[in-house]
């Protein structure tokens, strides 16, 4: 029986997690659990899965959550909510953090100080402090694994070792933007951009996948997940995103992950690794209904954000956090119809360019930076 | 430092096999080596290579031979000379068996007695006599490493564990004639037949793609090598052979091998595994170049060839056997011109109609069998 501990729950990764734990009582106990404000999403499953902690954002959400539970629990909030229950139940516990956004990035360090292995689906971590959470992983001997479907894939191709690996090939759709030129993007509305062919996410992540931002940060993460240099990342456009991601090794074998867009799959993975359990009622991948997958080469000057996060990326220290607090609060003036789809990436490259880079970052500094980026950032619309 | 001994060192899998064990002195000794009867093409890699040991068809050919060398060595001929191969060096050396046809039997158990590992690229071990080669396997606790590009995908794929597989999935090009009917496979020539769209191989093994009886015995070698029942292995066109095959598991994740239409690429891993050496001037998979890969349902009425040899497989006991031998005698008939195209499969589905099965045979009775059944198709032409 394994322990899990989830932050995030009402999200889009957070709820099919709650569905991979309840199709398999027998495996799994959810200890724990954190969600924001949407308590209507988040109360059925509470009393379903009946966890002994629950974190919530604001005290008041807290409150109201006390009176309409059906059973006793500790309920906590704010981020000191979020610490506690990183730091609950046992070492070898997994924390999935599926939170949104930096403040994913504190309980998953806490959460590894206290002995607990990572399903990692908060991009912000490996992004803004791959450098602190690669070297208490190693300190501390607890496992990071991914949940995002692409790192997912790697990690299955590679069965636990990067020996003799020559490239780490992440695929990307394209977006919802994938078939309009640069200029035709200049006037693309809120609805259009959220509208992704493949996978069915939240709102952030749809846009980050037409900039190609999300792209981008995955490629952040695969280099910190994976100890692999920039170099040996590339990206293949596949509309299809039936191929996850690859692994070409020295002697030119190419192992692949392939499956239909099914969220559950990784997640489940990063649940019972290296083992795995069936998904009932999961149609599985039949290769020839698809009949056809394509691949062509990423085009860097198409996708300029997808530029911006390597070289950030091969920049380091505080770059990477900046230029994911940039994309958060350019995204958000995005999705509130503010700034144009374009402004995205160019206010993401004006912060990073107004920024005056700190080489290795601790946690304060790296939550500072992110703060003061997203102010700036807020000014920038004239 | 590998000790490697080769059977059936002129064919296409011989040649490449010495390719690589040339690039790689450092990591190679090539002890022995086998070939029939082509001195001209096996005298210089000979002379290059300096094997102790060299065994040949007939005693001619090992008079003429121990004039030409430029050192010392051992000639020995006939089963009598593979035998002594197999028997040859250390335990733990590896011999590759690249010799076509029932010939390559007897000298892979004799060897898989004497301790070494197997790299099977004889189809007709597995296919005629799976049942005493994983028996001997388990007893001497020796591996069977598969050189096939498909048997070394599924292998690489599974690195090492059939845990939790939903079903192996071998791809098939199709082969030269995967673009007519039935009807018009009525009178096409050696020559057309001949003219494989992906992979230059020898004219028996090209043959058997056209009729699709390869992807047959691979079923029946699958079955065997991986202990997997027929039911949980798959049969799926592609056309472009990039994909070389396919492992499902149960949690619905596909994990493939892909590459370049490349033998070095399988024999050398089998010579390394489960490490990897580079290929020098290997170009590498760019599936961005390739652009599409297709996939499409198997048409087992097309394919006759392949229902027989599944069915075959099933049934099991003798007629594997049966139907090999009777496909070598109907193949090397149509390549002298002698039968026409379809009278292959018609063949073989006579002769494993003739034929009273046998539950488990051993070693003689299979050669037996293989002879009898030669000589009765011969007999089918009126």
């Amino acid at each position: 029986m394994k322990h899990i501990h989830l932050l995030g729950a009402t999200g889009s990764i957070g709820e099919q997690t709650l569905d991979v734990i309840g199709k398999h009582p027998e495996e799994f106990k959810l200890d724990s659990l954190s969600f924001g404000r949407n308590i209507n999403k988040a109360l059925p499953q509470i009393n379903k899965f009946q966890p002994s902690l629950i974190s919530v954002q604001e005290k008041e959400t807290a409150d109201l959550l006390k009176e309409k539970l059906n059973y006793r629990a500790e309920v906590v909030w704010g981020e000191e909510g979020l610490l506690e229950i990183a730091e609950a139940g046992s070492e070898k516990d997994i924390l999935v953090n599926a939170v949104m956004g930096s403040v994913g990035l504190a309980p998953t360090l806490a959460a590894m100080q206290a002995g607990k292995d990572i399903a990692i689906a908060n991009k912000e971590t490996l992004v803004t402090a791959g450098h602190l959470v690669t070297k208490l992983q190693q300190e501390k001997s607890v496992s990071l694994i991914p949940v995002d479907s692409e790192h997912s894939a790697i990690f299955q191709c590679l069965h636990g070792s990067k020996k003799e690996v020559k490239k780490l090939i992440l695929t990307a759709s394209g977006g919802s933007f994938r078939d309009k030129t640069r200029e035709e993007l200049k006037g693309v509305t809120v609805q259009e951009a959220l509208n992704h062919p493949n996978w069915s996410m939240g709102a952030k992540i749809t846009i980050d996948s037409a900039t190609m931002m999300n792209k981008g940060l995955e490629v952040i993460e695969a280099h910190w997940l994976f100890d692999i240099p920039y170099e040996s990342l590339d990206v293949l456009l596949h509309k299809e995103s039936i191929v996850h991601s690859m692994v070409e090794y020295i002697d030119g074998s190419v192992l692949a992950h392939l499956g239909t867009p099914d969220m559950r799959v990784p997640i489940q993975y990063a649940l019972t690794q290296p083992s795995r359990l069936a998904i009932p009622g999961a149609p599985g991948l039949k290769l020839w209904e698809v009949g056809t997958l394509h691949f062509s080469k990423m085009d860097y000057k198409r996708y300029k954000a997808l530029q911006l996060a390597i070289e950030a990326g091969k920049q380091g220290g505080s770059l990477p956090a900046v230029l994911n607090a940039a994309n958060e609060q350019a995204v958000a003036m995005f999705l509130a119809d503010k700034i144009h789809f374009l402004d995205i990436e160019a206010f993401v490259e004006r912060a990073l360019h107004e920024h005056v880079p700190v080489s290795s970052p601790e946690l304060e500094e790296i939550m500072e930076i992110d703060r003061k980026t997203r102010s700036s950032v807020a000014t920038y619309i004239r």
